[in-house]
């Protein structure tokens, strides 16, 4: 392609700054270097983590950057060494990586690869340290490794999950992020079994793969809890059997559920990232088994509370990252799961915007109705 | 015997209120109900566990009272309906109950058999939901389910381990709590692997126990910290390897592991109930897959916090009661492997005495170099 080796300049949705709005800028895009594929997004959906980083809540927000993290596009050059993707190649940027070198990859037991954490973590590339991001000369910083919110990005090759070129990006941009998460925590994390009683706080996208896992799974019962009660309806065609709202009651919620389960779930899921949901979430388990796993993610500095007597009677607590899906070798399955018709995903978008449009689509996650919003690289 | 079916008066050290010294009285043991066992305690250790209640920390605690929970006796005699101990059996009373029937004992998740948790935590017995013990009259309380501070105590037959009669009595008493807990801990509830790094909080009988079952397991490292370096020698037969005193680094003591140990141990387990402890325990972990367990109790009311950001990157929290070990069924198989000497036992007992000196006994438990003390029952 005429592009290779070249600079892109390309539409981008810049954060200048936290909690202001995104700014549609041309940015320049540096050809990639060593061990990093240049990708066209094709399509970018938006992520809670994204507006948590955009709000200037997260300590680590580094600006200005560009964000995004969920999305699919296409390769249009590597750079030297990278040989498992090549241009034209239908691919997923994964936030998290997987190398299969380090000790994390060669663990088997986690998929928390720290190959280019160091790099991912401060908004550069491993190779130089710098961003392949700029404007007229001035860095603008990645996140996430990923940094979907632009019409071109770099990231490093071994966070690039080659897919089938068949699946239709508008959809599978999806498997980026939230519902891996969701699917992962019940199979990877907690490793649900059949028969089990299954709770799920938050019925957002996340939360409704957690109930679409459990279902496939074959939990006996599925207990969404929500304080909003026109979430049930949808939740119902992802496997929620059960619905609480706690606004409902007056008892704590864990009381309620363990009242309604005669002693307490097997496993419950806490997809919203509140500390005191985690809390309840743990203390709605059944004494002598239940698991609980932390699936949203808190705001910095807060921190999870409990009895350890909740423990030593035989609970446990967990957490997940990405449903402890290892992402280059997996997100291709649940690519070819979804082609199979085997796991939802057309039905987490509830919105198509373009990506001019941004702002408005950060103002549509606040809204109850709105799952995943999926934009459109246009301007 | 001619006390079957008879009242027996016998020494027992009386708990008459919290926090005063133990009195011994003559004590009115009546004859084991349906489902009961009449028990000739022979040796009885103490335990942290019965030092905390006697505090009047144990909001649960009630008085009077006849503590005691790691013991060994002789069937007197046995109630209608039982039929797996005899008179004349050797056996260790067993604070955690094993009916093989109820919904805990059935999932094959857990040792927390709730059978006659509700009469054995408000200290009385399920039949009649009375005590057994009196003194002219007035009830004085179990506690535990096992109240071994007494020449005689009635147990529910669920809570009674038959075990090898050659073993000597005098050592196996241990095996009915703390030994058990630590190598349970490992074994049953962590699943330690071999070639792990172990970290190990509190040196006392339960943490060296858990050194044995890590040592048994193939740990590569085992590392103990404990405030008192005294304790380093001792610990190193018991399966230490290394040993940090808190007291001697500024830096957080998890730091100081995670930098010890490049990035963190597989498995930590806290043996004091210290719940700054718990945290410090969880967070030397390794990202990824480092399993904290919770064996000490904490006082009550006291609460666990970490930033769930710690579980989200992999960490898993858990804790264990008894080890995981199903009592009527395992202690008599941990017996044996004392027997054949595949664990230790006798090594734990550093002072011997009689019932008639528990207060002194007591005192002892608060001395760095006291493991065990154990009780005849003379007075």
């Amino acid at each position: 392609m005429a592009t290779v080796g070249q600079v892109i300049t390309c539409k981008a949705a810049v954060a200048w700054e936290a909690n202001k709005p995104l700014v549609i800028e041309e940015v320049q895009v540096a050809p990639p270097q060593a061990g990093e594929v240049r990708i066209k997004i094709l399509f970018t959906a938006l992520c809670h983590t994204d507006a948590y980083t955009w709000s200037g809540k997260d300590p680590e927000g580094l600006f200005p950057c560009i964000l995004g993290h969920e999305a699919a596009g296409i390769v249009e050059s590597v750079g030297e060494g990278v040989t498992e993707v090549q241009p034209g190649d239908h691919v997923i940027p994964c936030y998290q990586a997987e190398c299969r070198e380090c000790k994390f990859c060669k663990s088997g037991k986690t998929n928390l690869c720290g190959k280019v954490r160091a790099a991912t973590g401060v908004g550069v590339m491993m190779n130089d340290r710098k961003s392949r991001f700029s404007i007229n000369g001035k860095p603008i910083y990645h996140f996430m490794g990923t940094s979907t919110f632009s019409q071109y990005t770099v990231v490093h090759d071994v966070s690039v999950a080659k897919i089938d070129p068949k699946a239709p990006l508008e959809k599978v941009c999806l498997l980026g992020c939230g519902v891996p998460t969701g699917l992962g925590a019940v199979w990877n994390t907690a490793k649900v079994e059949a028969g089990s009683i299954v709770a799920i706080f938050g019925l957002g996208t996340v939360g409704l793969a957690v109930a679409e896992g459990a279902k496939t799974a074959g939990a006996s019962r599925i207990i969404g809890i929500d304080i909003d009660s026109k979430k049930f309806d949808r939740a119902k065609n992802f496997g929620v059997t059960e619905f609480i709202n706690p606004k409902d009651h007056d008892k704590p919620i864990q009381q309620v559920i363990v009242d309604l389960t005669d002693g307490g779930v097997d496993y419950s899921f806490e997809c919203i990232g509140n500390v005191s949901v985690m809390r309840s979430a743990l203390e709605c388990c059944h004494k002598g088994w239940g698991t609980s796993v932390i699936v949203g993610v808190a705001a910095s500095g807060q921190e999870i509370s409990t009895r350890p007597f909740q423990l030593v009677t035989g609970r446990v607590w967990k957490g997940t990252a990405f449903g402890g899906f290892k992402s280059r070798s997996q997100v291709p399955w649940l690519v070819d799961k979804y082609m199979n018709k085997e796991i939802k995903v057309d039905e987490y978008v509830t919105h198509s915007l373009m990506l001019g449009e941004i702002n408005k689509a950060f103002d549509l996650m606040h809204e109850g109705d709105c799952l995943r919003c999926v934009l459109e690289m246009r301007t």
